[in-house]
């Protein structure tokens, strides 16, 4: 039974500009819960879709994260639209995320495994990785995949955002600094075996 | 991109005996970390297998786990033979702890994915789902697998443990009551679909 390997390159060969802002829709985690309520009694349960993309740096997996503010960090990713694919929802996130505007700089999103997959049972901030006992309508599920990464990509990171490699052993173990959905990262990828390429 | 489908059958599906007690080969934290040192001279990096046997109770999945006294509770498997097979270990530690001794009535295990693993960089009790950077040398490798149980079987539990199903809500984030390796399945779970079966 092999483990699926995943090829993992330096930081280094990456290339990082900048674009346009992309604000956050909501000011406040109330006003995101009340757009929650809003979207949920038009199109019923929302389907967020997140991406984990990996690079190296000294042979130790990082994450590659989106700080908002001088603390905030969250996944590039976002909802996707009613009925719409979740690899093509995923892509289409990432490049309005990460991606150069030109459509001949896009990166080549390899959209992987499914690693967690949570649970939000109500429109509150607290979320599961499995839908509560007694919850016949949740209001969001969130899905996380593991995006492969080519060896050399050019990313365009919005200028209201800071692009953040963190090593795994970070984010292990630390859900004061990054909730408990990133903070648990380390064990999902733990089955993984990473091909460190030192291009 | 279809998530891993497992079927989950009721906890009263099953029968459950007893058999002679299997003790700990140790009988302290610190006797088990002196004889993990004197194997690891011996023999090299431990690996250990561990199992998830899944059950439903209400239509939500729970863990069968071993509990010896009145509050430790573990995995059942333990530690490979040097050069032995992980599948082949696995099944032979299920069946010395978890099956009656007849071969008649070996339960069919069937190993399924592997959802975690964990290292052990030094002689101490914590581990980590990742080998910490610059640690060349773990001292064991934990690896925990799913396994699918059909839909009857027979389990003799051992006079001196427990046998607990214990469900997914209240293994999560109860890491007080059941440590990083477990209280942490909840989410390396998240990405399957549990069929829950109400034969």
């Amino acid at each position: 039974m092999v483990n699926s390997i995943v090829n993992t390159y330096p930081l280094s060969s990456y290339t990082f500009g900048t674009k346009e802002p992309k604000m956050e829709k909501d000011t406040s985690v109330a006003d995101r819960l009340a757009r929650m309520k809003v979207n949920y009694m038009k199109e019923g349960m929302r389907t967020s879709v997140e991406a984990i993309l990996l690079v190296q740096e000294h042979n130790h997996p990082h994450i590659l994260l989106l700080q908002i503010g001088n603390t905030f960090c969250k996944l590039p990713g976002g909802r996707l639209k009613p009925g719409e694919n979740e690899i093509e929802g995923l892509k289409r996130k990432l490049s309005s995320k990460l991606a150069a505007n030109s459509p001949a700089l896009q990166p080549d999103w390899q959209i992987g495994e499914c690693v967690a997959i949570w649970w939000r049972p109500n429109f509150e901030t607290i979320m599961y990785p499995y839908c509560p006992p007694h919850i016949t309508k949740p209001k969001e599920c969130k899905k996380l995949f593991l995006v492969h990464l080519s060896e050399r990509e050019y990313f365009a990171v919005p200028k209201n955002l800071k692009l953040l490699a963190v090593p795994l052993f970070e984010l292990y173990d630390n859900v004061q600094r990054y909730g408990p959905v990133i903070s648990t990262i380390p064990q999902q990828l733990s089955r993984f075996q990473f091909n460190m390429i030192n291009a």
